[in-house]
């Protein structure tokens, strides 16, 4: 497809990313451009029966304040996506799950980050009890639950920021109109 | 709002990004994370009054293949958003518009990637020529456009799969439904 070879290597590691140098080999060219690879990340959107999503409010310490977003997590090594999800909605929201439907794959960006998501729908709710003690963050996690037209609206008005968050309310809100949810 | 004092360093610098390590000093304990810094961008979306969108399909050497996403760019230091949303908009696709609304400012991630993104709307447009000669990504920048609901279409079979052109999209298409458009 390409009239470029491309070659990677690692120049800096950190605990969840690295950052590559790609190498950019054309017929009179050569250009090298630094990137960042991320490792796979999943959401999960837990949906009752009555069209009630639960999502997590979280500090973050990336912008130094609480964000309002989807469960979600990394992928670690050798999980698959499904398996991961299913952890993280059980650790993060204490919520076991009947049925699961991956909605869509994303990439977080067109350029410089490479961040693959998998967003999963999960229906047949059964609460529990989430296993974090504050542990995994810095501050607390709180499970907030709230009709789907309302965490729409928090979209709309800027409360809710998170992209992946919101690529997945608006995804479920057009199913919901066109009743596939 | 936080018991965390936050400090952070650069300790990588690329073109398009740094990596910097955040100091998290709490009560007791002290944590580490390195980040990623990336310099905001804008993302544009032109309607037509048919609601036909211009999109861009290009290569892109993160995925070493064609891409179909929105108009975007960085938004260049001492710019506004809107300012770099016209300028690029004019630059990849030759179109200059009478129009333009900020729909959503969306970060990428709510951990590790810092990036924020100014999404806009741009409508009664003026078809130009583009002032891409090939020159910013290294293959041919190919200006498509299709209806509003084809785009979608290519969301749901995973032809688009850029978030930030996701979000653009969805959040459109709930416009549209609404007759907010």
């Amino acid at each position: 497809m390409s009239q470029w070879k491309i070659t990677e290597k690692t120049i800096h590691k950190a605990d969840l990313f690295e950052v590559k140098e790609q190498t950019i080999t054309g017929k009179n060219k050569t250009k090298k451009y630094q990137i960042v690879q991320r490792r796979p990340t999943v959401l999960v959107f837990p949906l009752t029966s009555s069209n009630e999503i639960y999502l997590l409010s979280q500090y973050r310490t990336l912008f130094d304040k609480i964000i309002l977003e989807a469960v979600a997590g990394h992928v670690d090594p050798g999980e698959n996506p499904l398996k991961a999800a299913k952890r993280e909605l059980k650790e993060e929201a204490g919520i076991s799950a009947r049925q699961w439907e991956e909605l869509l794959r994303v990439e977080s960006s067109a350029s410089v980050v490479r961040s693959n998501m998998h967003l999963f729908l999960a229906k047949g709710l059964e609460e529990g009890e989430s296993n974090l003690g504050g542990e995994e963050e810095d501050e607390e996690i709180v499970v907030i639950k709230m009709s789907l037209s309302e965490a729409i609206n928090k979209i709309v008005n800027r409360e809710i920021v998170d992209g992946p968050t919101i690529i997945g309310l608006l995804f479920l809100d057009k199913l919901r109109r066109e009743k596939k949810l």
